[in-house]
């Protein structure tokens, strides 16, 4: 069972990390001991997903002070390391936020950072399956009837990108367990296939019927009447409800508009960045043309030409049919946005 | 020069095609003398687009009658065979047509078909010259001002995938003739890349600048505001103007609807099924699940796990904001669709 994978875990001296580059056709671990490994993990996706780096932020930071003392850095060094860690992927806001919610216990040492992330870890896994119960009551209430349901989902926002159980996957999950979940269809997510390689390990491990698609066929599939409900997660809200996730999450949602089906955002409230009023002002993660240029170290496309490779896209509120978070649930096209909620109007 | 490359030729006793498997890494071409060599070439896409098929199914019934002289074979072997041929991919109305076409031609024997096929083949290219033009005409008058276009593109509907030229990138070439285009936007085109392979060689050869991107990224690209307008090919139209073509043209046709840009078809009048009142009734073929399942040969998802692979999706009439065939242009969205049209209504 997925729940028994540990993704992320803190051995005391080090992070171990399933690495998610190499799933599904091995499961291994790399143990990090330093910032240079770790900010290395991060930017090549051994670690992933917004909730994930959220709690590698925070024990990022125990690991630096640790390195720190072993290495004798003054503070400047220290926090030149943290600071590194805090920056390693721009676009989830929950890294940065892992890290600055632990940062006030450096000074107390590595142990005393490492109670504080394993507490955002611990919070993490709560937050998950509360997200799950309250999806699943949303999503059931909303599709009524007692079939089971057919269920969309991008990327992975599984166990495997947080602390463990998954937001969208956590939703799935729950479903699952009520018995409510007919087929999985998992977009494969190009160019990294993290729903090929992970949301597809996940889901065959917890015996959830699934089917892997290209990206391409999701608008298709949800226009021909195949699925009744879309679950993605994300990586960061903003204060509108304008929500960014893996590029294609976009392509998805204006898919569900257009057949009239929920296109549901499963996250943390800690994804919420209430700083931003809208989507524009998300920095989109650029990632290396090699990713689309080449696969397995073969070229895919003739010499010479250039690849653009935007990691994110930002899905427009109007089209966030509802945002479940730990705290509930908002109807986010309906004018229930996080902004709204939180200044109490 | 592209226009320098033949996808399809007869030589006399055989045809001559450019196998579209190995590019952009090998430029090889396969000779194929019998009906089963033919049927696996079209069957493993080593020619493909709907245009190029309906060429290599009129010259297909030429290679059947052929074969059936020096083998012997009776009227009903031979018709058996180009049955086969007929039918050897469902979903472009062209390759029935091309063999449609010729069979009045096989009873005076395989110079007669042949000599009928090369007709089909030079009326493909100029008519995709004529598709060119007035494509590029119909794009500047919507486009407006005068500095030089972002041209979307999904797939290959280029001179690979028709005896020459190109459809939609026959207006890209015209375009670019007239020193209006800035770059062309790529979708790599999963499973099998033929944006990635095809479209940016091709592309290249011509000397116009692309980029290539995941086909995910397309609906975020386009809502951006990095593109002024998508052209694309079809296998096939139906009479009300609801357009088959690659798997992801859809999700490509919602999001120009969204972002207000047009969404352009271009094919040859050929394409036009005025049998079928809607695209509902279009044959969507069934691709093999190990496209999606793995990369040369190695798997990307977990064992036991499926894979659902449309290689056509339907957008539907109302999201086509203009189809350009060699006879003009008409404004589909706005009810000028070729059933409208060839009724005289």
């Amino acid at each position: 069972m997925t729940t028994d994978v540990r993704t992320i875990e803190w051995t005391g001296d080090g992070l171990r990390l399933l690495d998610q580059t190499v799933l599904p056709g091995r499961v291994e671990y790399l143990t990090v001991r330093d910032v240079d490994a770790l900010v290395d993990a991060i930017r090549r996706l051994a670690v992933r997903g917004a909730p994930a780096l959220g709690v590698a932020g925070a024990f990022g930071v125990a690991l630096a002070v640790r390195q720190a003392a072993r290495e004798g850095w003054d503070d400047a060094r220290r926090d030149a390391a943290i600071a590194r860690v805090r920056t390693a992927r721009p676009t989830a806001v929950n890294l940065a936020a892992g890290v600055d919610r632990v940062l006030p216990f450096a000074a107390k040492g590595a142990d005393a950072v490492a109670v504080e992330a394993q507490a955002v870890l611990d919070e993490d896994v709560r937050g998950n399956r509360a997200i799950g119960v309250l999806g699943a009551d949303w999503i059931l209430g909303r599709t009524g009837g007692d079939r089971p349901l057919r269920v969309l989902t991008h990327c992975n926002a599984g166990a495997l990108a947080t602390a463990g159980w998954g937001t969208a996957l956590g939703v799935v999950r729950e479903l699952h367990g009520r018995g409510r979940v007919e087929t999985v269809y998992a977009d494969e997510t190009r160019p990294l296939l993290q729903g090929s390689r992970l949301t597809a390990w996940e889901l065959r491990q917890a015996g959830i019927p699934c089917v892997v698609q290209a990206d391409a066929a999701a608008p298709s599939t949800i226009l021909r009447g195949l699925v009744d409900v879309a679950v993605i997660g994300a990586d960061r809200v903003a204060a509108n409800g304008d929500t960014a996730n893996k590029i294609g999450s976009l392509g998805v949602a204006l898919a569900c508009r257009a057949a009239g089906i929920p296109f549901v955002v499963a996250a943390p409230w800690s994804t919420v960045d209430l700083a931003l009023p809208d989507g524009t002002g998300v920095p989109i993660e650029q990632r290396p043309a090699e990713e689309i240029l080449a696969w397995n170290g073969a070229p895919t496309v003739p010499d010479g030409v250039e690849a653009f490779n935007p990691a994110f896209d930002v899905t427009p509120a109007r089209l966030v049919t509802a945002l479940v978070t730990e705290t509930g649930v908002l109807e986010v096209s309906s004018g229930d946005t996080p902004g709204h909620v939180r200044s109490g109007a």
